[in-house]
């Protein structure tokens, strides 16, 4: 069965996740009868499009980004056509005032009934009931594993492995870049100024780290998580989000004292009118903390059930390609015959 | 849309399943479109069959085993014909020397058409090859979350989780009566026999505790995994089994010592011909090990893959009612429609 694939964007991610259906194309044909075919990139300043797929071994030659883009255009032939394809696969940066030009991107694929595997967050987050009434209106699906953890299965266990409990809590360390600087923090006793510099340092943390020191990027997965599992239909402005930035080496260690460690949690949880809240915030827990064991740039989710108990997930790795593999898993799951 | 389920085996497990879709029966309708109907029942003395639906109210109140089976009879109509329904359901209690009677039950319910959920093990590890060839001839599909670490997620992850990723290297905690026993003599400095008289007492080991602390439970689920998930072909003979009988508080003192504890590990890697290798034997994992925190009745498995990194899942209920919930979770994802 032949997939044909639309891109948008073609950053560290979506050239990682080109590679990642480059190098596995025949195992994804072998393993699951599907062959993916990349028809179509949509870059900032370039399009390229061919309905019988690009040459994704001569366009991986030509380094990254916008100039990439332009130099294939200049060796190969491309169509100024209408873009059609099964799968829209979106992986513009985030942006969170509008959730464009993903959002666009997206609603567009959704008119011309492509299905979505969305890799970054802004379209979803600002966007969701248009995004979801638009996909249930035209019949298509919408996928969206790298945005809600990438390489840590969240999702897939909330709506698959729990299918038939009720979801009562969630709590996860979403965000790799403040669970590295807190680890720093606790095991080497530095402030929280010098454990972002050397996070900075090791790319770990992006020059401007707000999105993800202030609780930010937390919430966003959260969001998403619970809009889709809990069946809310919240926006950013409905999660209480504190960030990690004010904790005190004293903070650290008082905690420490007392056998805890800061994680900043992301928890979504029932309140006492019996609607759903949530939360990110630092909170210092102890070692039996199901995700106590999560450290460094690692991430982890718990799920609390009715039926299941406490189930949680664990690790993925917190890079491009961990990212760009969620990406391909969604694009897998949603055409596979075999198993599902 | 009416799915029409028979259950194989009336013990704890299979009446917890029966509450189970009794309990949720309207979510189950109300959040999948599918009205779960238990049409039938085959006791170790006794079947009812009822192509309408059994009264699971009635069935419920009557106990539990052949004696409810019986009274059931005695009080409601049932018919004396061919059983038939849309899945099948093993849950006899498992037999490792020839897997029946579950085997036999599953080979005719593939034969009648009928997609298999199984809790129980033995048909699955005595007969794998003959059972999924028959699947694949007669085009039905066959799932066993229940036998392989139930509330666990470990097959799901594996399957849809990691579609797409190599899995590399497989490692899992998948005995919780064993890893109790671990914990407690790691605790409280206790001797194995100690520990396994104070698991007993709590009803976490079985007065006959053999098939667990022999390995030989966790060797099973490793078996499924691998077979599944590796695309082996193997039998029990092939994995090297060690259990945790002859572990002396002396083995336990000295990891301790290096800051490690014992873990019942169960694991699959590539040896040295490019082979897949099962092994089951006790390790001592220092505190960095991704199943350290993997404490008493818990159980967990961590996937090593190229693309995801390592990806663990830990926890799940390790009861009754956590192995039906699994395999409800199979019944419900054969059939649902809006997700997958």
């Amino acid at each position: 069965m032949q997939i044909k694939l639309i891109l948008a964007g073609y950053g560290t991610v979506g050239k990682e996740f080109v590679k990642l259906i480059h190098e596995k194309s025949s195992f994804i044909q072998k393993e699951f009868g599907l062959e993916l075919i990349l028809v179509g990139i949509i870059g900032r300043d370039f399009k390229l499009y061919h309905p019988e797929g690009l040459c994704i071994d001569t366009l991986l030659k030509l380094g990254g980004g916008s100039e990439a883009l332009h130099k294939y255009i200049e060796q190969h032939s491309v169509r100024n056509e209408k873009m059609n394809g099964h799968v829209f696969v979106e992986s513009t940066p985030t942006n969170l005032e509008n959730g464009n030009p993903g959002k666009q991107y997206i609603l567009q694929a959704i008119e011309n009934g492509m299905d979505i595997v969305s890799i970054s967050k802004g379209a979803l987050v600002t966007s969701w009931k248009e995004i979801s009434e638009a996909g249930r209106a035209a019949n298509v699906r919408i996928r969206y594993s790298g945005a809600t953890a990438a390489a840590l299965p969240t999702l897939d266990i909330g709506q698959f492995s729990l299918a038939g409990c009720k979801i009562e809590r969630i709590e996860g360390v979403l965000n790799g870049t403040t669970n590295y600087i807190l680890t720093k923090m606790h095991e080497d006793n530095t402030s929280y100024a010098e454990a972002l510099q050397q996070a900075q340092q090791k790319g770990i943390a992006e020059t401007n780290p707000s999105l993800d020191v202030s609780g930010m990027d937390s919430a966003c997965k959260l969001l998403l998580l619970s809009n889709s599992l809990l069946h809310t239909e919240y926006t950013l402005e409905d999660i209480s989000i504190e960030g990690i930035e004010n904790l005190s080496k004293q903070d650290i260690r008082k905690a420490k004292e007392q056998g805890k460690q800061f994680k900043l949690l992301a928890r979504a949880y029932t309140g006492d009118a019996g609607e759903v809240r949530l939360e990110v915030q630092p909170y210092a827990v102890d070692s039996s903390h199901s995700l106590a064991s999560v450290i460094g740039t690692e991430k982890g989710i718990t799920f609390y059930t009715d039926t299941m108990g406490a189930v949680s997930s664990i690790g993925g790795a917190s890079n491009p390609r961990g990212a760009a593999a969620a990406a391909l898993k969604d694009v897998i799951n949603l055409y596979r015959k075999n198993i599902l």
